[in-house]
């Protein structure tokens, strides 16, 4: 049987950049496309058969696909511009292992296993994180997905190769009966509890916001300050204020994008574009929180002169996974670790967040001793993710073969 | 003979950018050899030769170039990105109309006129504004110019096709008597003292520096407010900072061009790299702001747990034009119009300003209504444009035939 490490290093190279030591592994780029084939040889090693849902998620199938009641497990193999190498790619090579380890012991599953991997989850090429997830479900319309543009004005469904994607898929969604996805953890609280898995208890509600400030373009030498209209004042004072009214509230914050145009040293820019990610506990405090960001900026932007409009890309609210699913998975799990499995809320946006609104859904989480997600540190140890994989096959077992 | 609007027309559509209606005339690149090509033809068909000093400065010759004591007028071709018109190209159409204007009434120069059009005058492409005449006066080391990269990586040294530059040119230096560069005012003053044409005093000290705010990478959803060093924050901060230390100085500073890495909606970046423009009455003035700012942009990194690093990328110190040549020229300048001719400082930086270091040199401006620089909606009207083009004229007349 495949180690861990083994399967990790057979697909670690794709896509890592040596400079960053991150991952580009765009959806349906050159890297992200290699993966897929991976997967696929991987699947088929494993007489796995492999079938596309029409919009860019692969099924790996154990059992009969027309059964029902299907358990599936997996993740994405996407990435933020220089991601880390664990975020997505360690639940598809956990899911194997997983099915690995049951087979080795010779277990039986009474229901289908699947292992799917989800296309664009972080939204990096097409601005809609939870792109495949979201169009399986219904939750994307195909026909406004297709026209999605990269920031080179390539179009989903050119990139996506074999035409548009189909969109919702309620025939498959129903022979799924439940979603387990196992994640590499995006905080230290599995770090803090000494450990090495978590049990998701749900997500907090979570959105990404486009901001357009819009100014006059002047050169920066010899226009007045006071005849200025520059929107990249009324950028920074957003940025600060996103910060501030973030941490009154015990929410998150980030403005981590950013486009200037012209774009040049000596001219005071016409435009400045920028994404909002907010995130809170609770859909309430969200919106406050993102009311209260807008509503200074504005007040600002009457200051500077310049305008603002604010367009919500994408909100997903908060996400409670099945508690009957959870108890059933954390008993199994603990179980088998023998270990204290500890339940933890997330701020993370994830495909089982979307998959939750139409089966019973939980996530497993494998402790990261740093913390760091999104960037080339992220990291967890060999021993955690083999103690992950055991976990995943205890809880696919007890749901697939008791 | 041509008139202003007839060759004015002949050159307008090459790089403008349809979108925007600004150009792209990035130095060396498809358009701008284009408008070289444009300018070759054009000093061809009146006889003047044109030959390249080994920088990528072209310089047409009316007389013997060698006979030394040369009156030299121009400007440059290349624009900022989505620049204006007539930034540049105004001085070069003026030159060459002047010159067909001083041989329709029959003016014969004692001393050779050159037209000169330099190389890379705004920067945008290689980031040293002035690339040219930095490099024909050895202001700039060429085996460090050869090396400077663009955005794409591309060399100045491939750039130019020919071979790097051969830099300082003492020998061609000391041919050249005097320097008058015709442009654009890329203000309002002349708007407000209701005059077509005025005579620059001299430029403002003024300069660029590179400011890399360093971080740390993270997830945007999952990490705490608090355990965050986002180089957005301190970023931000010193916009503000720029913004108000400026306006308390009666200076000038702009933050116009911005590059986030990874630059993704849901990761905290690990660097935020900017750019600072800034321009004072006098140098210890803008050593002040600057030291202010970066005073100020140190204080918050520290409190931000974000690093920064501050490059002076160039730096040019104040400008007084020669008071002689400016005299004579302004005395006939007002002869030639019948009109009032103000005198005026500017902040923005020039190839006279280079020049000044070693030939005498003044500039004339045209009157621009708006005063907008640096963007589609700079304009000059056809009727100041022929006033400039009739100013010109009576500066070379005064200076080469007198």
């Amino acid at each position: 049987m495949t180690g861990f490490r083994e399967l990790w290093d057979s697909l670690a190279p794709i896509g890592r950049d040596e400079g960053s030591g991150g991952y580009l592994r765009y959806a349906w780029s050159a890297p992200e496309l290699a993966c897929r084939e991976w997967f696929t040889a991987q699947a088929t090693e494993r007489d796995l058969g492999v079938s596309d849902d029409g919009n860019g998620n692969l099924f790996a199938w154990w059992g009969d696909p027309t059964a029902g009641d299907a358990v599936v497990t997996g993740s994405h193999f996407d990435s933020v511009p220089h991601g880390g190498a664990y975020d997505g790619p360690l639940g598809l090579v956990s899911a194997l292992l997983a099915v690995d380890a049951l087979r080795s012991r010779g277990a039986v599953p009474r229901r289908p296993v699947a292992v799917v991997a989800f296309a664009e989850e972080e939204g990096a090429r097409f601005g809609v994180p939870c792109l495949g997830s979201r169009l399986l479900t219904g939750a994307l319309d195909p026909g406004r997905a297709a026209g999605l543009t990269d920031r080179d004005g390539v179009t989903l469904a050119a990139a996506m190769g074999g035409g548009p994607p189909v969109g919702a898929r309620p025939d498959l969604l129903a022979r799924i009966g439940c979603f387990v996805e196992l994640h590499i953890e995006q905080g230290r609280a599995l770090d803090h509890l000494a450990a090495p898995v978590g049990l998701a208890s749900g997500i907090w509600p979570h959105g990404r916001w486009r901001l357009e400030f819009t100014g006059e373009a002047n050169h920066a030498g010899t226009t007045r300050m006071t005849d200025r209209h520059d929107p990249m004042l009324t950028f920074a004072f957003t940025v600060l204020a996103a910060n501030k009214e973030a941490r009154l509230r015990g929410a998150h914050a980030t403005v981590g994008r950013v486009a200037a145009h012209p774009n040049a040293t000596n001219a005071v820019p016409s435009e400045v574009r920028a994404w909002l990610d907010a995130r809170a506990e609770a859909t309430p405090a969200l919106d406050d929180l993102v009311a209260a960001v807008t509503g200074k900026a504005t007040e600002r932007a009457a200051r500077d002169g310049t305008r603002l409009t604010v367009t919500p890309e994408s909100i997903t609210p908060n996400v409670a996974f099945d508690p009957a699913l959870g108890e059933r998975v954390h008993g199994a799990v603990a179980a088998a670790l023998g270990e204290v499995v500890p339940t933890l809320a997330t701020a993370a946006g994830h495909d089982a967040g979307v998959l939750a609104a139409h089966v019973p859904t939980t996530m497993l989480f494998v402790r990261n001793p740093t913390g760091v997600s999104h960037a080339p540190a992220e990291h967890a140890t060999d021993e955690d993710c083999a103690t992950g994989v055991r976990a995943l096959a205890a809880a696919l077992e007890e749901l697939a073969c008791r």
